[in-house]
């Protein structure tokens, strides 16, 4: 494969990986460098490659129901796809049990796909490469690991798939399209910062706040250690020869040698690290979720597995943010009425955005000092963007009024929000709402309490779940049911609430 | 605010006043002159940008619900906007108590804002402004009165509003759209022009006819007289002192030097002028309003005020017309199921077109003779295609089933336009029926008074509306009660007929 | 007429026939050669102005309600219209009895209409003209014989239809699209190759394998003789001197003129010659037809004529394969609920296409060997992308849950496209399940007869119709009443079911 020859991997110090493309066709100023030049100095940022990368790895692990889970050592495996259209998310896949994540691109998609960029978390098999490529894509990008045709799996199988991996190769160098992997070496400080951020987010706050006596660190430390074991045995192949051997069937040959084949390993683990620790932001399975306890509220939610697994979306876009401090993310998804073909089921994506400064300006030009500063012209609340308003504004879909539409956001909305997502026609609000009924002066939040007409559903814990945290030996209760907010008042009206949602 | 030094505004004759643009990359086929060369010898035409700032006027001005009415010292100010896309008018709206106009065009148009141009009755705050820079528009042009955060309000207000427009001006300066104000001087017979047609426009005629005794040029006269009144009051800001310190605050220090200052003021009521004159060709109060009075059909019309507002929008676009002797508007809106974030309601703009010859060509190549002219093959009549084709051709959302879509027009359509109205679903025609009847050969208005399927809401006398005309002194009544038509037969169907809208 | 001076037919052999395009800007890649370069030493293909011009004649000839029908010698004609946007067809339409096929295509696209190609199967109208021109359209392509606006009737109506000649001539001369004429030769082979194709596909197929006695060849050949006689009555003016008179109103003069007006006839002849073969290879009125005999499934299916119409427009899309061997077609309709403007009533395009290679690449590079080659390597199936794969990658329209939405197959579908069908929320298929059940290893037909939740409607004879092959006196019952397959049992269930549908 000669496209890879050029391939750029230069080891050296952690900071200094550069990016791993097979095809070099990759601009400068998108590719070569993590983040961009106008964040120097300060917080780091994941590179927009990076950030697909993840959610297509993270939509792979969408919540299936029970009926749909396959056997670990299929054949055809799931694989989850980010469809990225002018750098704007426009789709969130997962391959059903019917339907490979390229076909679902093209039921969902068909003529909207031309120029867009399609990330893969696996290399899809030829059958959906050869109608993607027909579609006009402009770069079809993939994870390094096993194939969506497993080439993991028995010796007839995998005469078949090595069949499927030749032709995806004979597609690749007779079509337009790029079709590469495309890691992205990290920041030096990501690693560090992604985990403060993480342990320190709205989430996590909202549980040490209730349960004083609890670690929190260390939960979300074993949390952590949890979920990359789990994600090092589906994303990674453990087996170094394994590994070279899929990347030479898949035409990866030159990323066998070395010192390329370290780095690749190390860009895959780096990755894999981060999504461990965004994922375990919002903890599962202590007792807590996303429940709206208002009584007037008619409808249920989601299960608190989708819940949950859309609010982490969020919190990985946050790390795009160009605010100096604070990273938030929005991701709106819809409930359809119809067609089920999606591994999200009748689930899908309307828009998602994180905070940011008006585009096509360098942030440096504009306030960026928090209302800590006594100057309010140098302060930035005037210039940002929010995420709710970016998700808005760049959405793929419209906002339907026949379809239960829903908002998942990383913080609290402030009162410049709270009207734009009531006027939008979104239906219900998943949040933590640490910051309620604060006044900051530049940015308040106290409309998001009296928000009247959509549903609110709070990261809170389930008071009908009295194992709660007991399984962690640390948890210890607060007095009072609900810790220091004290909310027995509304426990009877809560039980009765059908609405109310259990946490599996 | 450098970007308005070379203002080039050259005072002189009335005839000879240039355009004001702040930033001023505006080319000049688009913005130097007021009406396009081809039109030298013909009627005057309003510029495009003349329109949507007079549309933008106009639609500040949307009938509100009383409950909706605000208080005018509120610190933030109703606004009007329009948005054009590819020259073409793609959303008519106006802020509501909850929203504000730049965010209704967020929720509205979301992505397809990308390189619109927005016309804005007011400047709009920096917290809409950032968004729209966001969305990658082209454009965003303002009248240069009190914007829409007020700075005509209190002291502690004033300091907000301050705050407000400083950081307006800093993302001005940063961004790529053009921030600016666009008044362009208007025709010097253009004046005169508006006044005659208005004068002798079907409403004013339809009235006239019926009314023999009345002095319609005296009722024309009263209404513009008291309507500039009103506009001068809410687009113009009186005191000179005043309207310089809002300019200055707004970082428009060089408009107010003279002589631009006061081509600026002559360029507002100018303006104001043609809309006033345009707003009194369909006078209300007297009586007369659109009704249906046909008996079969169901369904229920406009309330008077929207429908009036909606025709003097057509009335309006009429004065782009191409045609060498009468301009015709059209505009089509329709009444969503849902969400009603807009200041229009439900409502919301489908298309809007007039009457011009093919695009692409200087029209003195086509015929351009009536059908006074003996030799058929000089007339116009196959060449120019009508208001009405032309707001269905370039809409900008699809008309549908389900919904209750409306055509405003300023004139009978005509036996071609008839079935294309029918057929594509549209539901409501509210026009003047004075033409209806009428066979001039090359165009006839046979089939509109046999079209069945949809309600005719047709200009005319309410019946049951006893005060009619009686409130001006010269309105006498003509033997008969609806005038020489003679329309008694009718009366007892109409009387039962639910549908019957009432002048409020 | 200038434009046509440069008119670049050149006479000689049949195999060497120029395009004739009025104005001569087409560029060579698309009007030069009838068949792409890339196709040489392969089965010969249609043009896609070809093809788009067949299908228009076609869509002319779509089934009309028998209240619909008008008399032959009206003054406006019925005119079939293709709308292709991009080299894709988006719209095919039939002029309506209230409305000519341009106000149905500025009434169902409106402002998508801009860059699109339009073919009419007639010249159309200068008030049709004028609204199309000023949408802005790329082309429009017309059929050479009696336009639109009749040039065959009597004197009185024949003065209007010269106005509207002239006036349409002087559009032309002003605006920027092409108006022209554009036929291509056809390969030497082609004629050849259709009768081939149209006598050996599955659905004249279907009928010899079930009644082995039966001439099919003759049945096909006699079909074809008649179905040329209908044509050479609608589509071509039989008097050379009244169809010279007819193209020198229209300002084809240059076309009167030798050689060019012989080789006018003869591609206008052989066109409807390929036309009247595909036509045959579905034959009407022989007791065949497309049933539904799934007790299962509720619903009732669309007329025969209409079926038929539909699966004959697959059959023409099957010329454009670049398959080494079979050429496969689909289309998809779907009905609408809402407006019937159209001369298809609710029926509308969704999305068609055929078998080819991915994009972008000469096919040539791909492995080109079917299942009888041993080296599966060298075997096409990985690489083509098949019709209906094609049909729905680049549809016009999204299909819709409450919409009927119907794909017709000139094959049974492949193991790979039924899932992709199921998913894509289509309702209905119609198609010839000769392959059903087979396992050709690389292609497998296997899943087509277990497929649930969606009707299918296979060719097939209608047992109810006691008539079916008598009218043809070579048509001999074989033993048992549905042929070889023996499906008594079904019967039963059958004549019980309210769907089944009557060939009128």
């Amino acid at each position: 494969m000669a496209a890879s020859a050029g391939f750029p991997v230069k080891m050296g110090s952690e900071e200094n990986r550069a990016g791993c493309s097979c095809k070099g066709h990759v601009s400068v100023s998108e590719a070569s460098t993590q983040t961009d030049t106008k964040v120097q100095g300060h917080i780091p940022r994941l590179s927009k490659a990076n950030l697909f990368t993840l959610l297509s790895l993270w939509m792979e692990l969408y919540p299936k129901n029970k009926k749909d889970q396959e056997n670990g050592t299929q054949q055809i495996r799931t694989t989850g796809l980010v469809v990225v259209n002018n750098r704007q998310i426009t789709g969130l896949h997962c391959s059903s049990t019917e339907l490979h994540a390229g076909q679902i691109a093209v039921i969902k998609h068909g003529p909207r796909l031309k120029d867009c960029d399609l990330y893969f978390s696996r290399k899809p098999c030829c059958t959906c490469l050869k109608m993607i490529i027909n579609a006009g894509v402009n770069r079809i990008v993939y994870w390094p690991a096993d194939p969506e045709v497993s080439l993991l799996g028995s010796k007839h199988r995998s005469w078949d798939a090595a069949l499927d991996a030749s032709a995806a190769e004979r597609l690749k160098s007779n079509s337009r399209p790029h079709i590469c992997v495309l890691l992205q070496p990290l920041a030096s400080n990501m690693h560090q910062y992604v985990e403060e951020t993480s342990k320190n987010c709205d989430f996590l706050g909202e549980i040490a706040c209730e349960n004083p006596k609890l670690n929190v660190e260390e939960l979300f430390a074993e949390h952590r250690r949890q979920k990359l074991a789990d994600y090092l045995k589906v994303f990674f192949v453990p087996d170094e020869a394994q590994h070279k051997e899929i990347l030479k069937i898949m035409g990866l040959q030159n990323l066998c040698c070395e010192p390329y084949y370290s780095s690749l390993r190390q860009h895959m683990r780096d990755l894999l690290l981060v999504l461990a620790a965004v994922d375990s932001s919002v903890p599962q399975g202590h007792g807590y979720g996303f429940y709206c306890r208002d009584v007037q509220e008619a409808g249920e939610g989601l299960s608190q597995d989708i819940a949950r697994h859309c609010v982490v979306q969020a919190r990985l876009l946050a790390y795009r943010t160009e605010d100096p401090k604070v990273g938030v993310g929005a991701v709106i998804w819809a409930e359809g009425k119809s067609s089920n073909c999606d591994g999200t089921g009748r689930m899908y994506l309307v828009g998602c955005g994180y905070n940011a400064f008006p585009v096509g300006s360098e942030y440096a030009e504009f306030p960026q000092m928090d209302n800590k500063q006594r100057d309010r012209e140098t302060r930035k609340y005037r210039y940002i963007i929010h995420a709710e308003q970016n998700a808005l504004l760049f959405r793929s879909k419209e906002i339907k009024e026949e379809e239960n539409t829903m908002i998942f956001i990383t913080k609290c909305p402030c009162d410049e929000c709270v009207p734009l997502i009531k006027g939008s026609g979104i239906k219900q609000i998943y949040t933590v709402d640490r910051d309620s009924g604060k006044d900051k002066d530049d940015i308040s939040y106290l409309r998001f309490d009296s928000l009247q007409g959509l549903q609110k559903f709070k990261w809170q814990r389930n008071i009908e779940d009295t194992k709660s945290l007991e399984q962690n030996p640390t948890a210890i209760r607060t007095n009072g049911f609900l810790g220091k907010h004290g909310r027995q008042v509304e426990e009877e009206h809560w039980t009765k609430k059908k609405a109310c949602l259990q946490d599996k």
